[in-house]
């Protein structure tokens, strides 16, 4: 393996923007399931590709890590950060493939709670792609992380609501059960962007 | 923002005792569910101050590492406390917040071994307001994380009990998944004191 | 306490060794459950035998890690890794427990996908066996961390079918809870071999 001996700090930063773009384009995919008459099984397949690409990006960063002497930050930091980028995509790819898998399509409509946590994951999106190539210069974070935050909370409260709706009598059991294990992965998703923002905050901690 | 350049570590200590003693103030209110006709709407209602309250103590504390030049001890590590500290009083926010919401409290009476993962989490709360102190001595905390260890393990073995009961055909499906969900949170809280008690062990173990 | 001040690396792979080790003793009983006529209770009794010698597997490893002066990697990857192999025990253990608590083997058999979900676990189980002895000239190990991710694909597809299986009307909704349970279970076996696998790669990223 070849080593390279200065800093090619471009190369990670171009990665986690890259990343992150594709949590974006992995939430349009979801909001797509708000449309009447959607193809789910369209979206569920388009989801993986995604999901794939990020596999692939998540795979160049750890391989430039082993062949790059001086990093940016922190080897292990750089690490978290992009296994937790790939950890979103994961939940959000899941969303998709279970809604078909349970063929939940077939009910006349998704609760409107869950539609609102894919808005706030779509927010979250957008932010963090925002926020990935100002680690260059480690300016204008905090706000990132704040409003990350935020949109946690958010999603929190449409969680529970969307929970207490799923057990009001509305649905049958089994129905209950499916939806639920969606509700848990969008949840999950909502907080692995949190995590994101909580590692990217360690970083400029440490640097600052 | 002010930097100060000698140690202030007072500072640090006491925010996690003030953190720790919130999470006693929180399993007390969690305690008072199991008195006869209880308002479970103000208990939910004063688990929320609460959590606000331990919100505010977890960003002054972040505050602080980033103003403060020697901290006592990694700056990681503070944030890993703080933040566990925080998960907690989560925890126990919405074991009060879902009682109320999913309307449980209208059941004759919560399953004895709720009751029970509740005293648990009252001795934990307990012994971890008093470890929070000794931080800055960095004596007598390993009887407090083998104590924290224990308490998780009767939480555990509570919590199995709970979801045999659960499942036992006592009660409707609907009204499982509520209580399965507010067990899932006391078990959380649960696990979120033992995190709390490794991240302690990890800073005795760095700096000893 | 004594401290030994020449490194007793031998001692610290030896430990990592015996917990893989008891890992594959684990799977191996979980395979017994796809016998016929198998006595759950007895197979439920033995990994909770097995989870104990862990427990004391772990608790010698961090008493060793406080006696020694120099350590063979950061004292606190070693805690990790031995925290994580003792947390893929901790579930295992649950696997038995729990079938065994919600007498989930009255049933005629266990659903195929959990048969195959042991499968897996029995395969990560070998090759973490296998693993731990390379820790000490860090060779090998890249092949490792690959194939535990592939199979950790492997047990999250054969989960998310498993789930469609349960939620497919087959099984009332008591028991498709307690087979959910159980199923969650194996998957969280699954990722915290998975977790195992991150952190060997942690340290072997950081030594090289």
């Amino acid at each position: 393996m070849k080593f390279s001996f200065r800093p090619t700090e471009g190369a990670f930063y171009e990665l986690f923007s890259r990343a992150a773009q594709n949590l974006v384009r992995g939430t349009e995919l979801l909001n797509e399931l708000a449309l009447p008459g959607v193809d789910v099984q369209s979206v569920s397949d388009r989801l993986t590709d995604v999901e794939h690409d990020s596999d692939q990006i998540t795979h160049d960063l750890y391989k430039k890590i082993n062949s790059t002497f001086i990093t940016p930050f922190d080897r292990e930091d750089i690490y978290s950060l992009g296994s937790q980028l790939d950890d979103v995509m994961d939940h959000l790819e899941a969303v998709g493939n279970l809604l078909y898998l349970y063929g939940l399509t077939e009910l006349p409509s998704l609760p409107r709670e869950m539609h609102e946590l894919v808005t706030v994951l779509d927010q979250q999106a957008k932010i963090t792609a925002d926020a990935m190539p100002k680690l260059k210069t480690m300016k204008g974070l905090e706000e990132y992380w704040i409003e990350i935050n935020r949109l946690e909370n958010d999603g929190d409260r449409a969680y529970r609501m969307l929970l207490v709706r799923l057990f009001s009598g509305e649905y049958d059991a089994l129905t209950v059960l499916k939806m639920k294990e969606v509700a848990d992965e969008l949840e999950a998703a909502c907080d692995a962007f949190e995590h994101v923002a909580n590692t990217v905050e360690t970083i400029t901690v440490k640097e600052s």
